[in-house]
């Protein structure tokens, strides 16, 4: 199966390299931008793709919403294989893009944009079919990984290791959507979308990192925990499901603990299978490129859609799901929150809440910081 | 699609009762011995199976290599498609079914028969497909790691922690298989046949945890070390594959360290991919049972082998794989190997060898046994 690919930057780069080795795939034409055609194989005209009977399938690495959604509009009508690294166009427009695909018979996979090499969402998809899938997240953000890890094995503070994930390449320039939590909310909404039939794009909940400190790290770390930004998503008892990112305690031991650097960790918990939990590489060009291989690979076998045909958009509901919190936010505030647990030091109070929901604990730190806190808070694990 | 289960011990009751609830699939007739055909849906004769119009698949999970191969064939004849979790009948006939299946024109699938409920093979046959896979590996029995884990959590002896595990249930009543490696090192042999096209049916190795002691435990504990029993395979450089099983010395922090009680984890280094990670429980009648029940849906949705056309049977060379070894026995053979260090306690001494081949250490350490020597060792990872 020829394959024409759609970008040529850091992973357009790897997919064209891989497809000469990969049995049963040829590289086809790959888009670039309008004079960049300066080898034969490149085009700057989507046209020139999806109307060149040769080529079966296209795959996506440009990012971005668009031009992309409507390369793949235009791709899928062609009657072409779809699969893309996308995240931030399978958030906002994978569930139109799978009713496309469906209608046209032909496949929509996207691997690549969640857990980069880490075959998470294929083998969510597999599983659901025969299992009921109880709960599903883990640790999808490779850049926020590195930091945390950073900080807590070599002390350093946030804005050293932020400077230093950049120096690296782990960081882009302007790291917002990393250290927010947005990229890895992305994740688990297709997540959620893959495993429950509903891509949640409301009443989502995401804590980053901005807020952490030194010496929160050295804190908690005294405490026998390691932090890590963790997602969750899971089946409420109604039938809704959750969907949050934030920062979590975990004690040494658990699986997230010994995911270091920028790898990716992704779990799901089957009511049959128990716990199945994926690691690997969740960025840069040859992990990232070997997922677009699997998924074009994959439709070889067979396969077709990640998403199943009843998958809607939908409302995520985080008032079920319960914990204990770390904070540390000024004395003066610490009685914002029921504590198990007060140590004050100074100014700085770091208290343990009794079990409240995500939603309450995000919302109350939004209310304290608009009236100008400064706060940090990671849920607990035990 | 219609599956007929052959078996209804552990393992099949779960099968069967995950097809009534799986999409696409139902439960079809369950074969049983005569005599116990106390339901309807129980049938006694392999016949009333294959020569059912309506049944689509075979599911075997009786275990061991006759009837099951009689079965096997019976079924691909009769153009049923055919999965099992059956690593003896795998091991011992996987190339002729894998080319008997092929010629019929159905699947031949076989995800339980390694890690369990962890989707191993299956991710590892499609990676091959446009990756090159340079090692692999992992904690492949469930029993030894629940044995080494309380050991070294609980500072238990060898015959307490496997009286221990039969009582669970995680041992059989006769627990060679597991404690000798032969259970874990028919997985890796399925692994590399998938990986690498060559199962690998000679020059095997396998060193197992009937030696360890609680002292032995101890001694690398107090050094930072967690023992592990690990199965490994790669491809030489002169194209032949390595395929063996040893208890291994890893570092505080290394991902198989996380795996506990009765887990397994498999690995694969993938050329482009980099290493990817996947655990979870790796026996027990649910997360078996949804392995068979994945590789059905599999089946829906295309996939057919997990074997090559190419697949045949070949050798193992395990002369190129070199490691430094953690070695005890008894002062007097300390001069057996070139050690890096000595320690000697009394009439025992514990050493660290210079690097040399899986290869060359077992077999001086067979010859040492064979002149009644007491020995343990273990291949150190950094």
């Amino acid at each position: 199966m020829k394959v024409a690919v759609l970008g040529f930057g850091t992973v357009g780069v790897g997919v064209y390299g891989m497809l000469a080795e990969a049995a049963g795939l040829e590289p086809g034409p790959v888009l670039v931008r309008p004079g960049k055609e300066n080898e034969p194989f490149k085009v700057s005209s989507i046209e020139a793709i999806v109307n060149d009977p040769a080529v079966g399938a296209v795959a996506e690495v440009i990012g971005g919403v668009e031009p992309a959604y409507t390369y793949a509009c235009a791709a899928l009508r062609a009657g072409k294989h779809f699969v893309t690294s996308n995240k931030a166009l399978v958030a906002a427009k994978g569930v139109a893009l799978n009713k496309l695909a469906r209608e046209q018979g032909v496949a929509f996979l996207f691997s690549a944009a969640c857990g980069g090499g880490v075959p998470f969402l294929h083998n969510l998809a597999l599983a659901r079919e025969s299992d009921e899938i109880l709960s599903l997240g883990g640790i999808l953000n490779g850049t926020t990984n590195y930091m945390l890890d950073a900080m807590q094995r070599l002390g350093l503070d946030y804005a050293d290791v932020l400077a230093d994930a950049q120096r690296l390449g782990y960081a882009e320039a302007d790291p917002t959507a990393d250290v927010s939590g947005l990229d890895a909310l992305r994740k688990i909404m297709l997540a959620c979308a893959v495993a429950y039939d509903r891509l949640p794009v409301e009443g989502l909940l995401n804590e980053g990192i901005e807020s952490i400190t030194a010496a929160d790290v050295a804190h908690f770390q005294s405490r026998g925990y390691t932090c890590r930004l963790v997602v969750s998503g899971g089946k409420n008892a109604d039938g809704g499901v959750s969907a949050y990112v934030e920062p979590v305690l975990l004690r040494v031991g658990a699986p997230e603990c010994s995911v270091l650097e920028n790898y990716n960790m992704a779990r799901y918990e089957g009511k049959c299978s128990g716990s199945i939990v994926l690691m690997g590489q969740g960025a840069g060009r040859w992990p990232t490129a070997s997922a677009v291989l699997r998924d074009l690979s994959g439709i070889l076998r067979g396969e077709r859609y990640m998403f199943s045909e009843a998958c809607a958009e939908g409302a995520a509901d985080n008032s079920g799901s319960v914990h204990g919190y770390y904070v540390r936010l000024p004395a003066a505030l610490a009685g914002e929150f029921e504590a198990e647990s007060v140590e004050t030091d100074g100014e700085i109070a770091r208290l343990v809440t009794a079990p409240l929901s995500v939603q309450a604990m995000h919302e109350t730190v939004k209310k304290l910081r608009a009236e100008g806190a400064s706060v940090f808070f990671a849920a607990i694990r035990q």
